[in-house]
């Protein structure tokens, strides 16, 4: 998807405020960080942050506010505020989704907090210009996600399993994949597991928990890489009173270039 | 200084909670990393934390415990008390040093909550391992540090200058050194600046405001990286109750292998 008017974060966010976007950001802003977004109150986020910090493959911390300030770094996002310029929000109670709006000013309270997480698609910008395939970009789907056997590391009422991404990649570039995706530890960094799917209690890589299936050609190695998804499922778990995040695929596009994500 | 006896962090932080170890930690426990400590009550411990991500670089966050709980984690080291397992300790009251202690049970309180930050005695390792040398060391004196123009990102009480620690490489091995410490974000990571004093608002590098001056021989370049006393600054600054770290050099000894720390 190409939309010639949403080329950089700043565009995107505006659009988003205005109403005018309310769909996925992937392929959009092309060479600005995404992240995904949680909203929480200040009561739960020390721990949650104590959770990302023991967790930092599938958690990884791009920014956090101060309570009550909905405005990230201006370095992250100038002039952003958290609470409408995301396309879609996710508004859970006590572990259970209730409802997916547009704007959440009317739910922001004066001790909430904004926290910002890296996403895959900072990486998959970078494979893709390394030439390595990024197979349901091709397939214009979801990204494959699986439940693991791992268990996060637990912190207060914040524990769940390990859930990955697979995107299959031909054995003579699985290297470089390594490489360059280290590159990037702010947006889930190196893979955690390279082949094998039962080692990670995967038993059908065509049955994802999240995502759609996608095809693994001759010769291509399933690679795994910690997945955001895992930081939703530990809120999940944790039943809070009240979380919002941003509704999948529709992420928080920043003033930050993929390439000084490094 | 080599000590026959403590080679693991568990034997280093046994002998501290013994009291038969309250000296420096440097050249103890060799290929284990090591932390800055710090221990504070739970009502500055989100702000601090906001802190330490917001500047990752001087502030790099290894660990965090629960409030009151005195116990990094398991991985990081197994049956470890933050209140006895550092050599030395100091306690610090509205900005000001009050006392250097051996242990600190009798401060700790039920919501208290320790902090552990990564140190450059872990990349020091390194470099020696790749040929580099490390001149403080070759010296037998602390590392020279120095106060820079440039200023963290402050967060609630927090704030002050950026602190980068100097060592002289020799011109054709900087690249090694940027690249071996790029390893380990975690200690700091890759050098701020490289070369010019001035360009960091340093007037002469034979005046460092913290630690021991080092000679630079002919063909050498003094290389900077960010410095854990940035975070010591930041806290002096904010003038808390009260907080205690541990004492410069006697740093807490963790299980972690220095090779790990990747």
């Amino acid at each position: 998807m190409t939309i010639p008017s949403l080329q950089t974060g700043e565009a995107v966010r505006q659009a988003a405020r205005r109403g005018t976007w309310d769909r996925p950001t992937a392929g959009l802003a092309p060479g600005y960080v995404q992240t995904n977004v949680v909203l929480l109150p200040q009561a739960f986020a020390f721990d949650f942050l104590r959770f990302c910090l023991r967790n930092p493959k599938p958690c990884p911390v791009v920014d956090i506010t101060a309570p009550g300030n909905p405005h990230p770094t201006s370095t992250v996002a100038a002039e952003a505020d958290l609470r409408t310029d995301v396309p879609r929000y996710r508004v859970y109670q006590e572990g259970r989704f209730v409802e997916e709006v547009t704007e959440v000013t009317h739910l922001w309270g004066a001790d909430w907090v904004g926290v910002l997480l890296g996403c895959s698609f900072t990486f998959e910008e970078a494979l893709r210009r390394a030439g390595i395939p990024v197979r349901h970009v091709e397939c214009g789907c979801n990204v494959p996600m699986y439940i693991t056997n791992r268990a996060t590391y637990p912190v207060g009422p914040f524990r769940g399993p390990l859930v990955v991404s697979m995107r299959p990649i031909p054995g003579d570039q699985v290297t470089a994949a390594v490489r360059i995706t280290a590159r990037y530890p702010q947006a889930h960094g190196a893979p955690v597991h390279i082949g094998d799917p039962a080692g990670l209690g995967i038993s059908d890589l065509s049955q994802p928990d999240f995502g759609d299936p996608v095809p693994i050609h001759p010769g291509e190695v399933p690679v795994f890489w910690a997945c955001g998804v895992t930081t939703h499922m530990a809120l999940m778990e944790a039943r809070l009173p009240v979380v919002i995040t941003h509704a999948p695929g529709h992420m928080f596009v920043t003033d930050l270039p993929v390439a000084e994500a490094i």
